[in-house]
């Protein structure tokens, strides 16, 4: 039997080696555990109720902006993945081949989902007619599997779960308004929920989907300023349109192609969570994507009433926070930094003494502040310190990406940033894929996304000196 | 361009061609569309809207009773799928088999998940150590394959939606406790939620799921006297836990096999909810499962004042009810037939007679029942005919189940019944497997679940006229 250690063990220190502590961090606290697959991971119940919230909370926007849940097929044609040369391009090399059913040999391998750009294309073929039946506002929640050769849990597996959601529109601007709509959503998605700053604009071409005109990104800045994409909004124009031949017939009865959007946001949003807030005692998650906002733990329960007490305060708290009170019969301490590993974002502490002066001890996560406040207010304040935490949270995120964003002048200030200084850089750029790939080989740091605006007339490009067409956010990135 | 026909068409009548009525109403109501891949159904925005319903609900019932939700991998290595050999000799003749990551074969096929008791048992090996880590109520929900020769939509698919319920328990009698648990739980789940009434009980050996010791049933009659296997759950004992070496050190420190069950309800429930309930018009959805659950119909919208009226009664109604007003330019007659069609519980009229007199039409989809409801006492009027459309729907599929269940003593009276009366028939069996298929062979009927208790003595089976063990229901099954 391969048994884990059970043992509470120590994390290894962020500054000592990121990587690795990210690593403690996951097994620590339970999100995932490796499968007998390579490469896809088993996302247990606290790893899977963050997901749950994410999902929550996406789906209730994407249902205020009028967007419905389909499912598509798992498994696609291969002839029907090869339709769109540059979407084939992209995704052919790291899909799963399905070749027999039961004994029987397939006529035509089928794979199983990268991406269902081209299902949702074809079934658009089918049910779109006229402009009244425009747009098409399609999202679904599912898996999709990539074969990827190095994997770390969230950042990159060869399975993931993801929404997907992918749109017909009668008209360019129509398509082009809801890039910029989901755009948004993800934005206040990653700010509003998940406490994460994050910048956001159009990827070069170099960088863009497989297939799509244009795509917007949102990108976040890790604790150790690598980025992390954390969403993308693709513009298809009428391209996937053409080829799958999806034609409405205008209010003047005449055939024009739909223009489509596609988009999605992936189970990585968890390692954007960890890597952005957690500290050396592990998680720290925001109140509002928290499975739980509040840890009770019950001090001296042999005591009389003490139990009782905490029933109560659980039954009250119950109403309004996701609580957990822990009344097993390990030591208070270790309670402690059981939760404070699993970043609960506020810990109440209930014994003899608190009851006896009408009190409950608080104590923060993220700043480990403690507070006494007062029984009959429980309710009221813990509201308040929650939004508190979130707020704080967002706070300190935003400052450390701010502080860590430095301008490039010329190749020399580029490197000396990159080798020296972790976080972005904003440095122009001339338009050429040759000046890109050159700063990707020499230093290993991608573009990010373009900064709106056009350069002031005397701004080179810093790789090849010619005269800048863009500004550019530049890293290092998952 | 291969177009559907979008015009109103006639559904063919049920008791004309039930097969084709089913075809006629899936389609029209657009609950599903096919897909490119062959017996994979697209689930479109009003039949997924259903399936999202019923997982609420299951998925609060499931959380209520202390389940969590885990998310395992898609694909099987071969080798793990094949450790239970019963389990395998089920399965393996119906999977699909991956067997390249991009360009490379891989070193072991994997098999796309037609079930995932392999994966939960190889986690559990890893993550029980324990008698303080059980029990482990794990749940998931997500999409499996099995390669079916013939398909029709929700009924039997390639590729369909469930959850699936995989636990682990300190003793037998714990798991057998969670095995009815959760039959209970489907029985109440049926009966409540989708006004299906079904009869449950045990399986025989011969209709048990691959490498369980018991399979429980819960089985709903459908209009044509059909059985539908609606959801089962499944008692392991020690059996997998053997084979995966489950262990867990009990209180005083000795290694025990855990004990198991597994559980599960797909998407087979809307064939089922559509089979029940349905008529010559269409769907007929239960309120508490139905997206739209009152469609509100602007009549006259082009007089003053129309518009306005309904916009403000549904802001007050959707405070309360899923509902659907439709302002389209179509004519109310139009309308009529769609959301009749389309089986939504309560239908509501609003124009400017009604608006004067302080009234509203609404019509019920089951009955037709034309009434006037005060406008000023709306809400608690929809409230009450939405709970009396929901019982009634029970009571009626309750007493189409009970009058079509007959008794059969001898071969003569049960081939009578199966071949002239639809609906289930009660037959005495003595518990071997060759009577059992000599009525699957000759009657084309198989046994659905054992009636509790014990026959009489003098009861002999209907087959060989041995003495009976088990009183069975019979029937034509999906």
């Amino acid at each position: 039997m391969a048994k884990q250690d059970k043992l509470v063990q120590e994390i290894t220190p962020r500054d000592v080696d990121f990587a690795q502590w990210y690593t403690d961090v996951v097994k620590k606290a339970e999100l995932t555990s490796y499968s007998p697959v390579r490469g896809a991971m088993i996302l247990r119940p606290y790893g899977y109720a963050i997901w749950e919230n994410i999902q929550n909370y996406v789906d209730k926007k994407l249902k205020e902006t009028g967007h419905e849940n389909v499912a598509m097929p798992l498994l696609i044609p291969e002839s029907l993945l090869q339709k769109e040369k540059d979407h084939v391009e992209g995704f052919a090399p790291e899909v799963a081949w399905v070749t027999h059913g039961g004994d029987t040999k397939l006529q035509e391998r089928l794979c199983v989902r990268p991406t269902s750009e081209v299902l949702f294309c074809s079934h658009y073929e089918e049910i779109v007619q006229s402009w009244r039946d425009l747009p098409k506002l399609y999202n679904q929640w599912c898996s999709v599997i990539r074969w990827e050769k190095t994997t770390r849990p969230f950042l990159r597996t060869t399975e993931f779960h993801w929404q997907e959601g992918h749109t017909a529109h009668a008209t360019a601007e129509d398509a082009k308004r809801e890039t910029l709509l989901i755009l948004d959503l993800y934005k206040d998605f990653y700010q509003d929920f998940l406490a994460i700053p994050v910048i956001s604009g159009l990827k070069t071409d170099k960088e863009k989907f497989a297939g799509a005109e244009e795509t917007y990104t949102v990108e976040a800045m890790m604790h150790d300023g690598k980025a992390l994409q954390g969403g993308t909004s693709h513009y298809f124009g009428d391209g996937f349109a053409r080829v799958f031949n999806i034609q409405y017939a205008d209010e003047n009865n005449e055939l024009q192609y739909v223009h489509q959007t596609s988009w999605g946001i992936s189970t990585r949003v968890i390692g954007g969570i960890i890597m952005v807030h957690g500290d050396d005692d592990g998680l720290i998650l925001p109140p509002r994507v928290a499975p739980i906002q509040v840890a009770l733990i019950p001090i001296a329960m042999e005591k009389d009433g003490v139990v009782e007490a905490n029933e109560e305060l659980l039954a009250r708290l119950g109403k309004h926070f996701r609580v957990k009170a822990d009344f097993s019969d390990k030591m208070p301490g270790w309670k402690f930094s059981e939760y404070e590993m699993r970043g609960v974002p506020l810990r109440l502490e209930y014994g003899p003494r608190d009851i006896k002066k009408g009190q409950v001890v608080a104590v923060r996560r993220d700043t480990r502040e403690k507070m006494f406040i007062p029984v009959d207010k429980v309710e009221e304040k813990v509201s308040e310190l929650l939004e508190t935490i979130q707020n704080d949270m967002f706070a300190r995120a935003e400052k450390s990406l701010y502080e860590r964003i430095y301008d490039a002048d010329n190749w020399e200030e580029l490197e000396d940033i990159l080798e020296n200084k972790p976080g972005f850089v904003r440095a122009h750029w001339c338009g050429d894929q040759a000046c890109e790939d050159n700063i990707k080989d020499k230093l290993s740091a991608s573009s990010r996304c373009i900064i709106e605006g056009s350069p002031s007339a005397e701004k080179t490009c810093v790789s090849c000196g010619k005269p800048a067409k863009h500004n550019i956010y530049w890293g290092k990135a998952y």
